[in-house]
């Protein structure tokens, strides 16, 4: 792979789809080039001509990789483990993989597009609100899931996709204010997975394109 | 596999990720039974304690497989297409199985969650509109991407997970009244795949709990 291009992650820095990339490559050990496309800034940069043709969702991550454009994080992330070495990021086990795929899912098909920033536009008010009842639901369901698969990590004792997207999506419901005490197997597998080196350096407070008052 | 019990579909007759999984099925040869759900009598019977152990997001399809219980449909189907003999419902080229999951999640994740009854029931007015939006958004995406990657189906020659995601999408959006014409690849994609014999038998109109008014 020495010769090969790098791979280009198109992303943002506080988009969980992108982080969900990111924590995916350095749990791989991929080195990457990240393009910052920022999704207030110009009315959003995701928007422009150019962009579009990389994603036509006109949303984040789009990754440049092996001579083609991806998009769809959990798309991104199957795709890096089926073609790099390093850990797994699905079990061998049928079984495991269909559980850390349904997780997986849960958050990005059931929580995710739900309290993105586009839909969170498109409701005129009370969008803290609407983001923290999807929310809400999702960890509902989440979290009697968790109680069943967890080992030391969502699904079993290895680090896996579900653990990608859990993370990010347990910093969103910080953010919209959703009280995560409720939920005690999320609240202590997202503990244990943020010190893990993987999630902490692909964290949004340590990007290129974090502003600086939000760098810890 | 011949003493093995069958596979329990708890779906709904009009619940396109329930569709999903009876093509899936149908495709592959794999007898199941049918356990309806009714989403709207009742209240919704999805939200029934009893359907809850089976399915925590309270959406169909839950699905009852070799011993354990699996939700959300494209989990369902990767599970089926890993430890089931017939055609593959995912290629064996990586980048191609990369394209199928980017097309099965923008619909899965893009577009689905976001005119499903449940979020449909949240929006106070303007229903339809929100619902046309997203599909429109959708398929505006899915066509430029479509056109690149589809031969005879979605990706190339091969039927895929893709196409078993683009077929109930249509369906919803000619319910939502999108204008299917706009989108010249998906109407010649859908136009294809709704005269094979598994799309057919699993459609809609013709499921143990297709009321008799929507029989055809």
């Amino acid at each position: 792979m020495a010769t090969q291009t790098k791979p280009v992650l198109h992303g943002y820095f506080r988009s969980s789809c992108s982080w969900r990339v990111r924590i995916a490559f350095a749990l791989k050990g991929i080195e990457y080039d990240q393009v910052p496309v920022n999704l207030i800034k110009d009315g959003g940069q995701q928007l422009t001509e150019e962009y579009t043709t990389l994603n036509p969702m006109q949303q984040v991550p789009a990754v440049e990789i092996d001579g083609t454009t991806l998009s769809q994080s959990l798309a991104v992330i199957q795709y890096i483990d089926e073609t790099r070495p390093g850990p797994r990021l699905l079990p061998a086990d049928p079984k495991k993989r269909a559980q850390v795929r349904m997780i997986s899912d849960v958050i990005a098909s059931g929580i995710q597009p739900l309290q993105n920033l586009y839909v969170i536009q498109k409701i005129g008010t009370e969008k803290v609100q609407w983001a923290q009842h999807f929310i809400d639901r999702g960890f509902k369901a989440l979290e009697p899931i968790l109680k069943e698969t967890a080992g030391k990590y969502c699904v079993g004792d290895e680090i896996s996709m579900a653990d990608i997207c859990l993370v990010p999506q347990v910093y969103n419901a910080v953010r919209f204010k959703v009280d995560v005490e409720q939920y005690p197997t999320i609240k202590r597998l997202n503990q244990t997975l943020v010190e893990i080196q993987a999630f902490k350096v692909s964290h949004p407070s340590c990007q290129p394109d974090t502003p600086s008052d939000l760098q810890t």
